[in-house]
């Protein structure tokens, strides 16, 4: 048993390590120019000093942001466990078993506090890399390309293997300390244990929730409001120096975009993993292996990915590494086919070795076995392998596909970009038809995957997909992060106002960053679909309706359909306000502070620096203040359904949320970067537009044009970095919460809530339950 | 049995007739003017025969465009009709019923025909109306307003009764004259007979479909392409006189607005009735009265809406008229309240007149009762009763709701509109953030009504609630057409250039009419919810599945119910890329002609007029053009679903797309109608914005302020008037073609499909049809 998982976890160490002392190696690299730069460096352009000084504010501002977050988070980490505990503990009516609520409340809290720590490490490494990759930038030439690339990248590649080789390693410790307690090798132990061990995934899906929303509103609060602080006030380009609000901003990408990313992915793998153990949990032949391989089999996955991320890390820095312009999309891609690729090479003997040759999930003991799949299913190493596969490849796929519809150099951004001609409302209508449009593919792709896991293997086959399309997660999370270190040293470029050179080049960094980010962004919804698929079904099988199936056609079941399809809107509604609103503050407080600070409008010399810090504080508090209402809806939505109308009230709810924002997550978040990027090709000259001679005039920046671009891009900052990415979360921890409080559900009127509503269905699982305690009782 | 139906059917008749007198006095009064205007008015003022030169445009356009569109529907009738026949008559493995299939390809033709004629008849009442309108808004004070307000609102009645009259007349004629022939007091022969009728309600949704969506492409092209022309050639105001497409565009409003929401309510209508009689059939209390009167007690609450409507109309033209701005909103929603609390009153009179003390509806002889509410549902006329007021009262609120979030006289439309003072972008952010908000309420209710419905009477409640929300049809469409004529009379009176006072008239008339046309959006997709919903359940009894249900954990409709959400977003997109290629050739036609027409740009006196039909015939071919693949997807997926796939995929394609088209369709109408109202209001000179010194200055008309607004409302267009109000249709049109092929579809491997994809409960519905054709065999 230690072989197979002590092999990953040294493997996990192993590889953080090298992506360490990568990292140091390139610190050393860069922190040589900047020791020079810093301590003794009077003979050295004062545009270096700017470059750290903008660093530390950056660097400051984003410590802040977190403190302040986090000291939030513990306080409702604290509360929240222990309602956790208490809620959780309550297994029937009016019985407790407190061993449960206990392990579950600290797996919650184990959970939370590894999911603020990888946030944390995140954006330190992000914050701390945007520095260094600007002044990489200033080399010349290939090299210059090279270095700033590979600094941007190597850094994403700290978070992605720092994130992933905890979450497995804690995940493992968890496993590993409760498995005698629980006597993991009988069913009802494996079962037990599995189901506290949720917990781990719930306390993680909730820190995602705040740093998500928190993160999202931040970042887009500073975002839109130094762009229409400077349109409002005066034509001030974004980035501009004089701007208040630039830092903020800058801070905000790194709070949004790598520790809020880091958070939601992280929750992602927690959650699958969750899923299938507690679904792997119910096979006999998983649970009566002694060495634990079988059982353990969805830590492999993870395990694998990071080994085989870590090899392909070495394609992009060294092998053929970024040389120009047109290197950066190709050499991201290339990452991402090729671990794919070998991740589904290692995956077929990997399943042989840890699974057993046959095993079987699914209901068995209870009857009415038509409902779901005949008597369950009999999964072979191949089926497991398939469900696997069929989640890395679909993963892969979504990414392309969302790269052809957000990247400039295909035809769906460049209409997008050729329709500002007739104004931003046309703009506008070609945007959302290109998100809407968007959804297609990527919904098959996942429905396809939804089909070959459940059909092969139930929801153990589903959650197994979600692990297969988490399986690339190393890879993804650095060309994840990848994106915003690239924008942050753009900024900071522009900021120091150093050469044109530099700044094209971050800017082509930056624009290959927002494709990348849309593409996590696809592979983050998609795998938060199949793993809230998963996870419902893991409250399906725990509150016993497994055999029964989730039958629509009830009056309960329909209503709450509708209403759980309504909850993504309720919530992006709430988010898009509240982004709107904490934007206007920024506008009044950068408008207030032109109108205060003499010469920072006119940028006379010598005059006062902007007040970057009250702009922080304004970002700050907004987000906190705001994301607490998004929060409770979506936390309190499955538990007061289930404690008010039952547990088919809370399938109708978790069915309709899936099905429903998964749709408009995909549609915000291509939406946006396509407008991002179509802002971007305009920049770059690439539109033309006949003029009344026929002849075709490039309208760059500063055009009527380039304003409906601008105005294109600020409505898609709040869809694709609030409430786009914000509701991979609402689907994910909808169901998590479900699964963790079932139990509790059913404890109240046997699961038909406070209302007592109607059901045979659950008057006849609460009969098999009692002939299952009575027999168990008996013996 | 005949005194109910021709009662209904001569009140309806009646007051089709008292609708007609009114328009003639009406028209009286006006052609009165008209006449002295027309013929020998030479010492009339020229303005005049320029609205009569105006009005005949606009007149040839709507026929034109009407009789092209129709040519194309009539070859996809009788096409499609072919198809129908066939596929219906196939009722087994090889076995064919050729009578079934005749019925209800005639009842289809029927249908279709009936769609064709309400919506022809419709928008040439409307187009008649609406220089008389400009003409009553020319007097002044109170007389002017009562009189342009109330020619406009009996236009929108005559248009609302002849459709639910002709509607129920031509599906009690159909009843009749099969009622024999299928020996419809046993209850094979009524469920056939049932399921027959059914294709009049596919033939009106079919028609209802083209209509929208070609009406709603038509309309804005034309819309869309007349703002963006006046904005890329010149700074021409909106409806000015020398662009040529403003005929376009008043012609679109009628095409789209008053003839595609004719067909879509008829649809409704028809759809609705379908589903109740086809779930009616099935309880052998209704069939075994010979009366028939229970069997069609869903005809009764039509008949009664009529009446009660008709009532009320004098209320608002009579009673209670508009006497001033501020009265036209109150009279509209006072006419709402009245109509609904009417009919509340009389329903519960009328259900136990009509329906018998008690009956049965749900499966008995099919067993595994536990799954569909026990052994089904005996319901009292008290149970009906509630259903349809619980559908009455949900309409209303929803569609005061509405008025709420679309109105400026309300805090939410009034947010937008000063949302603009940043920007376009900001209007645009906090528009789409007011349409998600504003489904929450609504889906509340809608779920609510299904909940009732459903606990009540199974799906024969819900059909029964979703005839209730369509009571006050009559009312609800008076109203709804109404909007598009002050549209047209406000067009009329810009391009004559007749008085200040005038255009301000019509204005206040049309602001009111964007509310009620949101407030008839609202119930429009409400009651295609409802009716979605009950159609779902007919095609669910009828495939018999119903004692079954419909389990969504199974591969199969999990996969299929991902891909059915989607399908709103994948036609959304069709539409709105349509609106954009349309419009674009509008534009550029305009650019031709105000480059090839000496003097039309100046406004030189004497100058050649533009050439409107060109115009008229670019949005015509376009609409024509681009109607055919939204059309096909919406088609075609229920049945290649049905064929390939099988039941279950059905099933979980008609879910998704219901709980995913509900939200998109109340999201899109709401951000559409309230940045058109936001526009207004900002035009009206209400928004004012804090200048340098603190001076709260008003942004009106050619302020960047009021651009931005312009921004938000040619956005809103096609989502508001084009994609919104077709999801209508994607809902009802894909649940009704389940519903006519059902049989055809459980035809193919036993209703697995051309696949033959695993399904245990269609295994055992085969088995349980054997048993039941084998029982009535020996026999």
């Amino acid at each position: 048993m230690l072989t197979g998982m002590f092999g990953c976890a040294f493997a996990a160490w192993l590889f953080m390590k090298v992506a360490a002392i990568q990292l140091k190696r390139d610190g050393g690299d860069t922190s040589k120019t900047f020791k020079r730069m810093t301590g003794e460096s009077t003979q050295e352009t004062s545009s270096e000093d700017r470059i750290i000084e903008i660093y530390e504010m950056i660097r400051e501002g984003a410590r802040a942001f977190l403190k302040a977050e986090y000291q939030m988070c513990a306080i409702f980490l604290a509360v929240f466990s222990v309602l956790v505990g208490v809620l959780t503990a309550r297994v029937g009516n009016g019985k407790y078993e407190s061993q449960i609520g206990m392990t579950t409340a600290i797996c919650f809290l184990v959970g939370g506090v590894t999911s603020m720590i990888s946030g944390y490490l995140g954006m330190m490494v992000a914050v701390f890399s945007n520095a260094r990759c600007t002044i990489a930038a200033r080399h010349d030439g290939p090299a210059g390309w090279m270095a700033s690339f590979n600094t941007a990248f190597r850094a994403g590649g700290v978070m992605g293997f720092s994130l992933t080789g905890m979450a497995l390693l804690v995940l493992y410790f968890l496993i590993n300390l409760y498995q005698n307690e629980f006597e993991i090798t009988t069913t009802g132990g494996a079962i037990k244990l599995t189901e506290c061990i949720a917990g781990y995934g719930l306390g993680g899906s909730t820190i995602a929730l705040f740093g998500r929303v928190g993160g999202g509103i931040y970042t887009k609060a500073a975002d839109v409001g130094a762009d229409l602080a400077g349109k409002v006030v005066e034509n001030i380009p974004e980035d501009d120096p004089r701007n208040p609000a630039t830092i903020a901003d800058n801070v905000g990408d790194n709070v949004g975009d790598v520790a809020g990313m880091g958070s939601d992915l992280f929750g992602s793998f927690a959650e699958a993993s969750c899923a299938a153990l507690v679904v792997g949990a119910h096979s006999p032949e998983l649970v009566a292996d002694p060495t634990m391989n079988g059982l353990l089999f969805p830590l492999v996955i993870t395990a694998l990915g990071i080994m085989v991320s870590a090899g392909t890390m070495f394609l992009a820095t060294n092998v053929s590494p970024v040389m120009a312009e047109a290197d950066i999309e190709k050499v991201l891609k290339v990452q991402l086919g090729v671990t794919t690729l070998l991740m589904t090479l290692v995956m077929r003997p990997a399943a042989s070795a840890y699974l057993p040759a046959a095993f079987h999930i699914g209901p068995g003991k209870l009857g009415a076995p038509e409902i779901l799949g005949g008597a369950g299913w009999d999964v072979t190493p191949n089926d497991a392998f398939q469900c696997v596969a069929a989640g890395l490849w679909a993963g892969c796929i979504i990414g392309f596909i969302t790269e052809y519809y957000t990247s400039h150099s295909y035809g769906p951004t460049r209409e997008v970009a050729q329709a500002c001609e007739t104004g931003a409302a046309t703009n506008i209508i070609h945007g959302l038809a290109l998100g809407y449009l968007s959804c297609i593919f990527p919904v098959f792709l996942i429905s396809a995957c939804v089909f070959v896991g459940f059909s092969r293997a139930g929801m153990y086959g589903v959650a197994l997909a979600a692990l297969g399309m988490l399986g690339t997660l190393a890879t993804c999370l650095s060309i994840d992060v990848y994106g915003p270190i690239c924008d942050n040293a753009g900024g900071i470029a522009e900021m120091a106002e150093l050469e044109e050179s530099v700044r094209d080049k971050t800017d082509a960094l930056d624009a290959a960053g927002n494709t990348t980010a849309a593409i996590g962004k696809g592979f983050a919804i998609g795998s938060a679909c199949l793993v809230s698929i998963a996870l419902f079904g893991g409250f399906i099988t725990r509150s016993g309706l497994e055999a029964h199936g989730f039958n629509v056609l009830k009056p309960i079941a329909f209503a709450s359909l509708l209403v759980g399809a309504m909850i993504p809107y309720w919530f992006t509604a709430m988010t898009m306000k509240s982004v709107g609103i904490a934007a206007m503050e920024m506008v009044k407080e950068v408008k207030f502070q032109f109108a205060t600070i003499p010469g920072l409008l006119e940028g006379t010399p010598g005059h006062a620096p902007p007040d970057h810090a009250r702009c922080i504080k304004i970002s700050t508090d907004a987000s906190l203040r705001e994301m607490v209402p998004p929060g409770v809806l979506v936390i309190s939505t499955p538990i007061l359904t289930g404690v008010i109308f039952g547990v088919e009230a809370v399938c109708g709810i978790l069915t309709g949320a899936i099905v429903s924002a998964v749709q408009l997550a995909i549609s915000q978040s291509n939406t946006g970067g396509a407008w991002d990027n179509a802002k971007k090709y305009v920049e770059k000259g690439c539109v033309k537009v006949e003029d009344s001679e026929g002849r075709r005039i490039v309208q760059g920046k500063g055009t009527e044009l380039h304003k409906a671009a601008v105005c294109g891009d600020t409505v898609g900052d709040p869809l694709k970095d609030t409430s786009g990415p914000a509701l991979n979360i609402v689907m994910k921890l909808q169901a998590i919460i479900a699964l963790v409080f079932a139990d509790f559900f059913m404890s109240v009127n046997d699961g038909k809530g406070y209302f007592n509503v109607h059901s045979a269905v659950l008057d006849q699982v609460a009969r098999e339950r009692a002939a299952a305690a009575a027999a168990s009782a008996r013996f």
